[in-house]
């Protein structure tokens, strides 16, 4: 016998399966046969779940088209919230021990928190969800973590470029760049199979100074025949301007007061 | 004026943060606070989401202790979940096209798409909650999406050993080890400020053969006098035994039938 599952529980289940699962579509059938129920009661609960989570600024659900007709869970950070993230990763930013002299900081221990990374994260989902998206591009190592987080937002698979070629990845193209943080060429590669022509990339990098690294990535998505959508980067150095790229969004610029003292300054425009 | 928040809206916004930040404690009081409620109703509201996540099989709640008392999410993979991540983790590692030759086989695109990534790691999170913890430790680069995800279900930070040693990680310490894979020794190192003496790691790595890597990472955790606390690795080739580590939990066994074909065979320790 099939126990009928009351109505708040069945508001804890939706939510939790949607919050879990952010940008995917399911449709109301799916609850309906999984809580054996009529899709009717399920489309109320809809309702009064998307009512609470857009009161308490937690996400939206957004009503997909189609036959089947369904729901999708699009997260959302608050200016409040996006606030406090980007304090937290500036006070990190600025802790005098991770002065390593020259303008480099160590920062692959929070880059890999979890908490601050996917904070990060959340802010970049926000600011690209309108991006018509197949994939999100970065370059090993240290920003692999936040861009993991705005892929699994955003629900598109994450594409990691390698600094060496290696035999697991089969065929590979190779692009040099020169990176001006390590003062010469550098190489980057892709095996052949991960990127498709016409594919529309989100690039997420962790520090830029002259712009030579991500330019390094949109060389390479022009290898493959794709399109750079959007570029999303944590920290830029050396002021916004005269980068080797366009349009990108930092989180935090940086202001080298001297070689071993950094301010980082907050861009109003994520919090805008 | 503070309009009152209805229960099933509660339940609902309850459900989304604990959801959203697993194995992290909250106080009644929080809730209470947040909704401006008593704490016997978000009590009330806390039996039910318990009750609905367990019925469910989605998680737990645990009550934690102390003065002010709370709950945790402690997130939960049934069984049967459990054989749907590890069969089509299986399918993707058996596809022909990513036979690479020598047993290598192309797996960076799918060990870097979140939600392949995220199913490996709540195996990972089940099989190692009741480890006393303080940290998950890999080294780069396919094996960190896994690695991340499985840090963020136990709410621990994740370090990174890396291959070379930057000017951005400060002083390291470097460990040599024998790569049965490449054939050849190799370096990893990590910077002084990683790891704490006493800290209890939990190592994650996505591919085993002769064990070699992950003794150099127990290695470099010895040189921090941190303690190796569980292993679990995606893949271990060439049988189970004579590896040159103790106790580990692989979630597939590779098994070569000849130089281009592999078969897969899951683990049946992590589906029991």
């Amino acid at each position: 016998m099939k126990t009928q599952i009351k109505k708040a529980q069945r508001v804890c289940m939706i939510t939790h399966i949607l919050t879990e699962n952010p940008n995917k579509d399911y449709s109301l059938g799916f609850f309906a046969d999984r809580f054996g129920c009529a899709k009717s009661s399920i489309s109320e609960d809809m309702k009064l779940v998307r009512a609470s989570m857009e009161a308490a600024g937690l996400g939206y659900l957004e009503t997909t088209a189609g036959i089947k007709g369904g729901v999708r869970y699009v997260p959302y950070i608050s200016r409040e919230e996006s606030l406090k993230v980007l304090e937290s990763l500036k006070a990190l930013y600025e802790q005098p021990q991770r002065m390593m002299g020259g303008g480099f900081i160590y920062t692959t221990d929070f880059m890999f928190t979890p908490e601050t990374a996917k904070g990060a994260a959340r802010i970049f989902a926000k600011r690209f969800a309108a991006l018509d998206l197949d994939v999100v591009v970065t370059v090993e190592t240290r920003g692999i973590g936040v861009a993991l987080f705005t892929a699994e937002l955003l629900n598109k698979p994450l594409v990691v470029l390698r600094r060496e070629s290696r035999v697991s990845e089969g065929s590979t193209i190779s692009v040099n760049y020169f990176s001006g943080s390590a003062d010469r060429i550098q190489q980057m590669s892709l095996s052949k199979m991960a990127l498709k022509p016409g594919m529309r990339a989100l690039i997420i990098d962790d520090f830029m100074r002259g712009g030579g690294s991500i330019k390094g990535i949109e060389d390479m998505l022009r290898e493959f025949d794709a399109v750079t959508a959007g570029i999303g980067v944590i920290v830029v150095a050396g002021g916004r301007d005269n980068k080797k790229i366009g349009d990108y969004t930092p989180l935090l610029l940086m202001n080298e007061e001297d070689k071993y003292r950094i301010r980082m300054d907050i861009n109003p425009d994520v919090i805008a």
